[in-house]
């Protein structure tokens, strides 16, 4: 038998603007692309990258919010604003070792989230563009 | 082993403007600020609120849809007109015992829908503002 | 007890312009506004639809990426191009013998997509109109 | 010498979804595609259209508004509701003479709402899709 | 004979949350009701309103830009910030003495952004919700 | 007296993804930041742009277009091309002697569309991000 339930989720929304380039360093330039599409140029390429931060949790009775926001943002900001205005493979570290895909941007994000609530982060979703975006949770499961 | 289920929804968007103050009655203005920021101004503030109703279910094989739009409209409508234009903490019961924070919102669309497409209601989020929203739901688990 | 599990998926969105019908063809144009409202319009009439393709799977260690995306984007495009600029209901097979419903354009495609990523396909999720989307996914489930 | 006059104006945004094809009469569909491409199709397509219509003039000092929303909201509605769930081609009779362009869903917009707000109507803006959009207006000169 | 002139505009957008009521002092509550519609409701209600200040001038051959932008900002947040999370009719002067539809709010942030870039000051567009904008500003004309 | 005279426009819009970095040649980052602030970042910064081109002049009576969309999205494509995934200021000549301010951009695109429909571009409007966008356009005037 089914049971449910009550789940609560509260999203923030940030944005940054940063340039990257997709390339693995062995390639060639002409192998780059044939993976990477124009993704691949050499001299790199920008956007305007929109986050959305779920957190899960109880409602505190006290207060009806899910979590302070002032706290929250306080600590929010300096994540989003490393990104901020950056060529990310080369201004974070982590996109050295890392290449710079969305996929990969959302596992860097969630990495920094689960930090600020840690056991609370639902999940992370980043927009590359307006067309395309990229999602990292966890489900849970019987263990 | 897993098996995967067929799941559909449908979500219709609803939007209604109102304002409302967070804060909470013992304390003085100088504690609620501490608590709610800018969002325990005295005087209150407004937004334009976006709500999203998830309702599941089956396709009825004859009429290929999961509801019928001109019901659900018709009993949605005085829900969402009853908030519309109103400074929900004075003119809305629910929000004289509970604060109006996007949470609570929530959780009164939730009574409110659930009593019109009972058993079928899947999830109700709610758009404070473009950077912000709230999603209720209730999680299915094996009892 | 509880266990996380990692889990990734990739959004691409798409567009695509159709007019359609809702109507069931024994019925008169009475009976068939009285169940499809404004939609029965005898003649027809559009929208701008979006489609929302969620893919899941692992990343490749490699190239950081669920999909690559040359190649799937060749695979959608003649997909969603059969839809474009069209009257569903009659320049495509499928519709006639279903009712074009938001709820069978998802199962339409949720049908297309998957032979696409066979077994990646996470959900189809498809805009009628900036107020109404519908959802197609399969929900695992232990066997 | 130049001197700057006060300009104010009220713009209200309406939706309606159609459907329409464009193609001359006398013209083979081979021909039809040269000129209109996709458009062209035999069965139509169709658009969810949005129509911006600006509305000049003074301000009331006593009510500090352009104009009153209750009046002008009654007179639009029926305007947008004849073209909406509509092939305009087949359902109106403008566009029986003349091409359901966008250039002339745009003129058709402004004849009837000028009849409404005669002599203060500024412009007409129709969006047929989110890429492209017409505008209609006057520009005032020395005569 | 018609001379073409260049023209360049910079247009900065900021968004703020308020509330406000529309209603005129002598008049009873069904008087209100009658002008300024479900916007005369006593208790008041809200909007996220969007901004579009629109700034005119020479592109500054050194830097390619119309203003500085850090400066601009620096000189925009306080106008912004102080009806941000306001009830506007009783936190803001003006509009204890101006009725504060959408129409007066224009002409509010004219008043103060003209301080900020006199001469330069194009127009200013007032988003009080997604359907429904105002602008003001000023047409050159042969004196 | 004022007589009114028609005026019809038609707008496509299009998108790039591009990065860039606002600095000038011969002074240092301090000084560069001072100007130009976080976009003088030394290894760029990117953005998804949003180019708005309106073209004016008659509406042909014969297929009741202000253009032909066939022949423009044909010659506007490798406009846009030519941008779209790159570092502007290395892989595009013309911002290499022109800082890659926004302003810049909107007048290098007037020159090339001025191009593809001479006598007839009426304005370019570029959005940088979706909080700040520049027009170009030429105002018409008694010589």
């Amino acid at each position: 038998m089914l049971e449910r339930k009550e789940q609560v989720l509260l999203t923030r929304i940030f944005r940054f603007s940063a340039s990257h380039r997709l390339f693995m360093e062995g390639l060639s330039d002409e192998e780059n692309f044939a993976i990477f599409d124009k993704c691949a140029n050499p001299a790199g390429h920008g956007h305007d990258y929109t986050v959305e931060v779920a957190i899960g949790g109880e409602i505190d009775d006290e207060t009806g919010m899910l979590i302070n926001r002032i706290d929250f943002e306080k600590q929010a900001a300096p994540v989003i604003e490393e990104l901020n205005y950056k060529w990310i493979d080369r201004d974070i570290d982590f996109f050295q070792e890392n290449i710079s895909t969305v996929e990969n941007i959302g596992k860097y994000l969630w990495q920094k989230f689960t930090e600020i609530v840690p056991g609370r982060l639902d999940s992370i979703r980043v927009w590359e563009n307006p067309k395309s975006y990229f999602e990292y949770f966890e489900e849970k499961q019987d263990g």
